[in-house]
């Protein structure tokens, strides 16, 4: 019996995923565990990975078979709609054609030229960082933006979009500089105010935060964490790495890393719940896609919901402090006399600072704008790589208030550029309005959500986030996934009741 | 300009190395960090990349460029000549087509069997052993011991020899039964009664090494001993595993892994010496071949020759305990009355036992040869698979003076009959052949040597081994590699001679 389409890619779809499982592996060794000596190995390894990745994908079999299912398909039905048979063979259809025609785009030698290109880059920037030395990162950074625009121009650009929006489409499938330039500057509106007041009131005592945390102390509470959101030890793992990431490879194989300072408690906590976040989505997506395009998220942007979500909305919640902070206090007896609420103060603390990763709730999405402006510049080519310090100096200021002191502390201190990540900004700050509204909705839907946080009890809202974000997987694109949840789109209404609320309350309780 | 042939065997080569590389990591993390519900994914994500290698090894366009490049060298010079421009793209033509040939011979409709069998064979295995009940096993055995035999007749019987000898190719190119029967009859000639006199004589006093070691004080040792070596600890790195093995993945990124039991401090000392052994071979493969099918080594029995060195004719000697034991008593004041002469004594005791792995040096290559006569008989179809039991027994009593209790002390004890692996113990045996060989050179080269070893200067061996062994790659046969270093093959005289020596002086300081 001859293979139909859907068997064909079947098979197909599952060896892709095999292999990019591969490839995730070899990602999350290169941050953990790789010797010094096997990086360049290693930069090798993923290329060839990449390269028969895009080979598969543009396989003329592959595109005849999906040729053949979509004409097989009858007229469209839902595709997020479980009791519609043709339903999830439609929804996987359409992510395959999406994932073709961009792979189909882009020529095997910009491929090839853009993995050497992110290697070489990402070595440059680390020496570059530590240095504090611009210049030895800048003509990698050149290289990078035009084998990108390259690639945009490869991808075709949108009808009446530009460049960018072409890259912006590998992280966050239809959204558009036309959208996001507006949604920027109404953020940055009432953003920018919000932080002038808040940044200007007495900052809250963190004094009990000083001294040191012993580091394994810290490494068990972030396990306790781990176990008490519902990551399942047995499907993933949490490791150090200098840069804390999350690496889903399969629903039953979801690598976690966090970073233990010593000086610093707050950010092994927050690391691990933010991790955390990522890997619960990625331990939810459903095991029956686990060989499908359909299991993974739609968007960047959707993923970061998550993350954000379970590091911010409950991570730097009051109730979420009433359950953690006496299990905290019982591995750090410092801690012993601070209440729930002045720790929920000092987790809260507003300031103009330089650091994106660092940065709080509030000033955190201006720290996106002044990176999606000056990429874009980039792309469009109206700023030349090697004046990007001047600009983000000077951008930092306006932005922030703030200029950095070096370029480690600025142009620097993030890696995504480094990788060649034009694009991927954006979807931080998507993250945290997505984030905002779907818990907003979790909470309507649960009226006893605070009390069960109070009690230390994450299952219902893991339970909510499962049924209404992990469950749909790739079905629908990451909006339509949101809006099915809360009833409305992208929008930052729900971000902004959410920070004046909470800014609200910690100031009538100042 | 078109690209040559040698241009392009030189891009498939680094391809092949780089996927190969990639696979390599994947089989590492699998026993060292891969989460347990992880493991379905992570036989998937090998099984696509075997398929993506072979593919490649069977790509019709790779056998063009061979082929060209076989019709462009003139008369064969000598592959091993560093002078001879042409005596490196010969040597990797020999050995791409030695690769390339196994695998067109083999149907994907038998790879993709035999994977599945592995699999089945390996899951039936463990729980066969943990229950010491062969019947559990029996029939995924049989199913291999078939596959095997199908395997053989598709690689095609050798001139002269038989089905075994296909197999054995894969791990020691050019190696027969017709060879390895008599050498093995002459090891068991004079082995058995050296055996039967050692264990006769009053065993050493080894009391010392009864009681805890702490097992962190153990780590912290063993990674003392690997920087003694000159084991490169940014090229490579340890872990714990539950059975010790050493993975290359490429010059600069070499993983050995180790065990530590509190109870047995030999155990990490030794298995850490050995897969140093084997780990200084893969740091000491010429760099400039990293990306070649030359950058390996010619054989299995090879590789096993520098762990077995490494372990034994080092690690096992007076000079290395002169210098060692100090460092080890240092960790460990139970050791602190220990004379080198004890200490040594106690790591040299010969006694009849029923497990390979903790065999000494002199009952050791029995393990060997009892089951290379079974395997053999396995595959002659002399043996019923469901027999095995039965013949074990019979034949350990026969060559080892020992029955075991129980299956799992017996024919269930080594995981490689589970993973189909006929033809692989012998190589054991060779290397042991070979390290004696190949130490008694360095010694007549280096006369300080033992001076060297005794004030724990390591370097001068390794640096020779550098020479003679890693620096030839794969461009040699394992024999010839031998022969140039010691000016003698396969032979068994020089470890007879070692060990004959050894246990005269340790009776003479009885």
């Amino acid at each position: 019996m001859p293979e139909t389409a859907w068997e064909d890619l079947t098979r197909r779809m599952a060896d892709l995923r095999a292999l990019g499982g591969a490839a995730a592996v070899l990602a999350w060794d290169q941050e953990t565990y790789l010797p010094r000596r096997g990086s360049e190995a290693r930069g090798e390894q993923l290329a060839a990975l990449q390269g028969v990745l895009h080979e598969r994908l543009c396989d003329p079999r592959l595109g005849d078979a999906l040729a053949r299912l979509e004409g097989a398909l009858g007229p469209a039905g839902d595709p997020g709609d479980p009791a519609d048979p043709t339903g999830e063979r439609r929804a996987a259809a359409r992510a395959l054609r999406f994932d073709r025609e961009r792979a189909v785009r882009i020529p095997g030698e910009l491929v090839r030229g853009l993995a050497l290109a992110q290697s070489a880059g990402v070595e440059a920037w680390r020496e570059a960082r530590e240095q504090s030395r611009f210049a030895r990162f800048a003509p990698a950074l050149a290289s990078l933006v035009r084998l990108r625009r390259e690639m945009a121009d490869a991808l075709g650009v949108p009808a009446g979009g530009e460049r960018y929006d072409a890259l912006l489409d590998g992280y966050e499938e239809g959204m558009r500089v036309s959208r996001l330039a507006p949604l920027f500057r109404r953020l940055t509106g009432w953003l920018t105010p919000l932080v002038d007041r808040l940044a200007a009131a007495p900052p809250p005592d963190d004094s009990f935060l000083r001294g040191r945390f012993d580091a394994e102390a810290q490494w068990a509470f972030t396990l306790e964490l781990l176990e008490a959101v519902g990551f399942d030890g047995e499907a993933g793992r949490q490791d150090r790495s200098a840069h804390p990431f999350t690496q889903g490879i399969d629903p039953g194989d979801v690598r976690l890393t966090t970073r233990v300072l010593e000086a610093l408690p707050l950010s092994s906590i927050f690391s691990t719940l933010h991790e955390a976040g990522h890997g619960l989505y990625e331990q939810g997506l459903p095991r029956r896609w686990r060989s499908s395009v359909l299991g993974a998220a739609p968007s960047m942007g959707l993923h970061e919901s998550q993350s954000r979500l379970w590091e911010n909305l409950v991570g730097r919640s009051l109730p979420f402090w009433k359950a953690f902070l006496p299990r905290l206090a019982a591995r750090f007896p410092q801690l012993g006399g601070v209440t729930p609420e002045r720790f929920h103060r000092a987790v809260n603390k507003v300031e103009r600072s330089l650091i994106r990763v660092e940065a709080d709730e509030v000033t955190y999405n201006l720290h996106v704008v002044l990176r999606f402006e000056l990429e874009l510049s980039l792309l469009r080519g109206e700023l030349e790589p090697d004046d990007l310090p001047g600009a983000w100096n000077e951008r930092s200021q306006a932005i922030l208030g703030l200029t950095p002191p070096s370029d480690a502390e600025g142009c620097l201190q993030d890696i995504h550029w480094a990788w060649g990540e034009f694009g991927y900004f954006p979807t931080y700050a998507l993250g945290n309005l997505y984030a905002a509204s779907l818990h907003a909705a979790a909470r309507r839907a649960l009226p006893g959500l605070d009390g069960e946080l109070e009690a230390g009890r994450l299952a219902p809202l893991l339970g909510w986030l499962r049924q209404h974000v992990h469950a749909a997987g790739r079905t629908l694109p990451a909006e339509e996934v949101v809006r099915r949840a809360t009833g409305a789109g992208l929008d930052d209404a729900d971000f902004r009741r959410y920070l004046t609320e909470k800014y609200q309350g910690l100031a009538g309780r100042g």
